[in-house]
């Protein structure tokens, strides 16, 4: 079936049902970001990859609302899909909205997959269409039809952390959530995000790429959990270890009866962001229902002295892996054939080859001249190109290990720099170093940490699109709340112990892209008279390329920082690099 | 009648109605910040004249919330009045909601005067209260029985502005407004807020001190508008004018009616924050209502070219006033008595000499040593001290001109400095030209100009618990919306031509306070390849003391600030200055 076939099959399954409109989200029933094959909707009939975005098709039109970072990749994509690109004025909006309250008309029906819909969109969409007199099916799956070769659920194994790994006992952690639903006067407590559960029950599996996480939902009372998972992807051990720590076992898809048969009047706490609406839905109309984020989103995001422990370690030998890669690349570039899907495939094997490590932790994005300037380029065999003696090379990337979570930008110069590209690089350095020393007060949002890191780009007329920083998990989600470093009004304070990316940016397109990226732990600072503060303790271990620096804008604190970072980098991997690659790093991290 | 014989009347008027709460609230029915002497009904009751907080009296409790501007004024005006400080953990939330929902039970009765309460706050209370079983009141005046001799409205007369004055007719504003309702779908619209008014209808009154506005109320539909205005206020020429511009005009009591006879159905567009809930209660209830800022509050914020030339004009005119002013007191400081009452009286003759010249924008802060670390300090007889050869001054004030409103903070050393208070007036120094020098692309909100502006207190472990600036009105109020630079995740990008403070500070408690402000217009920057930047232009004109700088603690960038600033504020002031005070403001402007 091409794409067009698929879409005419999709208006002939409307027709039928008499659905003027029908809405094609990019989500699972845990409205994860990184999705199953069965859930991968939006790819299969349009054939975009990105990893946002929702189709609004109509008997005369179908478009795909998506965002800055994917216009050039979607208009490449739904060439002959018959969907045509909607870009979005603001990342994560619901714009469409405000369109299909335009085309459709009183008497229209409007349909969606509610299992696919978070909580909080569908009440968007219900409470601006609903007054119109729009008729709105909120549990209709047509993909389901036309799909004939849908993937099934994947059954990937799961297994149990130790407490030496997660420094937190799921009991432990059970009780923490139990403590806040009590004083949020709740008594059930329900649980899609996948995230949320992995570190609850200090559970890992293999589900979803990139994201070591096993799908199953969770049912808290006040003095008991119930898990719905799949128990076949569990050894024995694992079981008796949950059954112990007093959880109930149930299968994966019994969750909706579990949420059927919530007494009444119950008041149950849920996250509408990270819940879908049909099992919203199911909730029995009498219970009391308390709407907001995740107790255990704020509990994850700051980490312990275990975890960080671990994560320090981990960047040590992310670190020892980068730094072999690169020196890899610098022995055999203009000798060998070097592709860009042949630096991801050599990076990951440098990752590999360390302990502990379990995968990537984001499919890297190694963006070469004009597809750095992709913020999310991944190469294809179509796009792959092979790398020259010219140019800048951008490598965004990460692991997963058993130990924490990795996420790291470098840019290097293959050769024949100009003046400007050394500018824009050195202009983003600055930029990641004010971020990265920002002295600030405790109740300090991310919008403030943006602004400061944004000032030396600003200075000179440049700016970046995507925010500054985000959340990352201790072997988990590259991507996790409740606070995020960007220009939005998000209203979370920086606690300490979160571990956060500091990632400035530049983007010239059809040219060339630049991002320099480390993760940061928060950590409390010296108190004054006017209060306690913070700082971040730079976590990420790998030298920043100093050649294409032009000393000239940086300020001496920066240059501080810079030479102080690579002698700390030299001390912590020279220990575990041969001699060759040892005087390679030694040259690599030369005070500047 | 003592405040303590006050509360007990207030009481028995509780038992009496069998109220169990009450609520007195700093607001009168247009939700004004600067009160007339009626609505002063904190003041009258507990002798405290902050201009933010709130009583609450119960039969066992009487307490005032307010927040750390008015801890230590607070503490000391509440003496013997029967009310308790309640120290407020974030400036202007309503957390006496909390404290009411624990202290009443259900079958209690909590009383408000909804004419003295916003809908907002109303809403909050009911919101939270309802749900408990707590009977509400929302037209409840208990103060009027006890207040025998309370003031009457004010009665100041009113006039109009002429278009070579606003930039705009009051033809043009009325389109404008109803432009944005019909947009919005709203049919009505009642303005309550009295600077809304001014704007809108091109007139001023004397009915509120430093506030230069008229008590009166708004009604608009699609085609006409309606103002509620005590007619005797304006002269024949002043109504015939308005009457030209088909504004018919009724009694300022009439709203209540104007409002109880909204059409049935009718779409009203209502602003919560700045209306009070007696009014809207009144609304009838079949009406829709769309609850938003007030369109007028967007447009006002906007200076028009006009508006921005006499702005310019007149910050010349203040800045000759002011550096006569500072000229006068280093002629006469050791010679004769000067105390923080004759610097303000002083300072307020020397803007009267000035065209145009109305009153203050609000009281004068003359705050000698450690009364400069209050932010809101107004010298009393009881406080008033005689400044010496030694210390810090701070001194924050502002004029009303019929062309324009000044807000200005400087702070002079009278001698004898130490070290560490020059380093503290420096790093806010640094910290308002960086603010000021600040480039931005459009879009950006409030709170990420704050954040640059605190970094470099911040770096060197300072801060201050204030906003960094505030939107300034034309002619209008010296505060107003709806833009901010503070800390607050206000959602709002400031517009070109906008008028703001940036005003950072630095209070060391019982020593000194040092605050440095301009008020700054934003206007369209360059555009690049990086989108379209913005910039400020300072608008407020007047040397900035030198002697006190550490120039080690600046960077050349800051010094070349500082050094154009002075040769600005030199060429433009001298002129209009004699040979005496033309030598001096040289001296006084001379490169550092």
């Amino acid at each position: 079936m091409t794409p067009s076939d698929k879409l005419s099959a999709l208006r002939e399954k409307m027709r039928n049902e008499n659905i003027d409109a029908y809405i094609i989200t990019m989500a699972d029933p845990h409205i994860s970001e990184y999705l199953p094959d069965r859930y991968k909707n939006i790819e299969w009939i349009s054939n975009f990859t990105g990893s946002a975005g929702t189709l609004v098709i109509t008997a005369n039109f179908a478009g795909l609302w998506t965002d800055s970072r994917y216009f050039v990749q979607a208009t490449d994509q739904l060439n002959d899909s018959g969907f045509q690109l909607v870009k979005l004025k603001t990342q994560g909006a619901a714009e469409y909205i405000t369109w299909l309250s335009k085309d459709l008309s009183a008497g229209n029906t409007l349909a969606f997959d509610g299992k696919l819909t978070s909580i909080s969109v569908a009440k968007q969409l219900i409470s601006a269409l609903k007054p119109k007199g729009i008729n709105i099916r909120t549990n209709t799956d047509l993909i389901e039809t036309i799909w004939t070769d849908r993937p099934s659920l994947p059954n990937g194994s799961a297994y149990l952390l130790d407490k030496n790994i997660t420094g937190k006992s799921i009991s432990e952690k059970i009780r923490e959530v139990q403590e806040i639903l009590s004083q949020r006067g709740a008594s059930f407590h329900l649980i899609s995000s996948l995230d949320d559960i992995s570190w609850i029950f200090n559970i890992r599996g293999e589900d979803i790429k990139c994201n070591p996480v096993v799908l199953s939902f969770a049912l808290f009372t006040l003095d008991g959990v119930q898990l719905f998972i799949d128990s076949k992807k569990l050894n024995s051990e694992a079981i008796t270890e949950l059954e112990n720590a007093k959880i109930s076992i149930h299968p994966y898809e019994e969750i909706e009866n579990a949420i059927r048969y919530i007494p009444a009047n119950a008041s149950i706490f849920i996250d509408p962001k990270r819940n879908c609406y049909s099992y919203y839905a199911l909730i029995p109309s009498s219970c009391n229902k308390i709407e907001d984020t995740n107790p255990s989103t704020f509990l994850k995001s700051i980490k312990n002295e275990t975890e960080l422990a671990h994560t320090r370690e981990t960047m040590i030998r992310d670190g020892i892996a980068l730094s072999r890669f690169f020196y890899w690349l610098e022995q055999n570039l203009g000798k060998i054939t070097i592709s860009e899907i042949t630096v991801a495939e050599k990076l990951k094997e440098y990752r590999a080859e360390q302990k502990d490590f379990v995968g990537e932790s984001f499919d890297t994005i190694a963006g070469y001249k004009e597809h750095g300037a992709l913020p999310h380029y991944k190469a294809t065999p179509d796009s792959n190109v092979n790398l020259e003696l010219d140019g800048l090379l951008l490598i965004d990337s990460g692991g997963q290990y058993i130990t924490g979570t990795t996420d790291i930008t470098r840019v290097i110069s293959l050769g024949n720099l100009t003046d400007d590209q050394k500018k824009d690089y050195t202009l983003v350095l600055k930029a990641m170093i004010e971020g990265s020393t920002t002295v600030f007060p405790v109740g300090t949002r991310g919008y403030q940490i943006d602004a400061i890191t944004r000032k030396p780009l600003w200075d000179e007329y440049r700016n970046y699109g995507h925010g500054t920083g985000h959340g990352v998990g201790f072997f988990l989600n590259v991507h996790e709340g409740p606070h995020v470093f960007n220009a939005s009004n998000t209203d979370i304070a920086i606690e300490p112990h979160t571990i956060t990316s500091i990632e400035p940016g530049l983007y010239r397109e059809g040219y060339y892209g630049i991002r320099i990226e480390n993760l940061v732990a928060s950590c409390l600072g010296k108190g004054s008279d006017f209060g306690q503060f913070m700082t971040f303790e730079t976590l990420t271990m790998c030298y920043i390329e100093t050649s294409i620096i032009d000393k000239e804008l940086l300020e001496k604190r920066h240059i501080n920082w810079l030479n102080q970072y690579h002698s700390e980098v030299f001390n912590k991997l020279s220990p575990f690099l041969n001699e060759d690659e040892k005087a390679w790093l030694a040259s690599k991290t030369l005070s500047i």
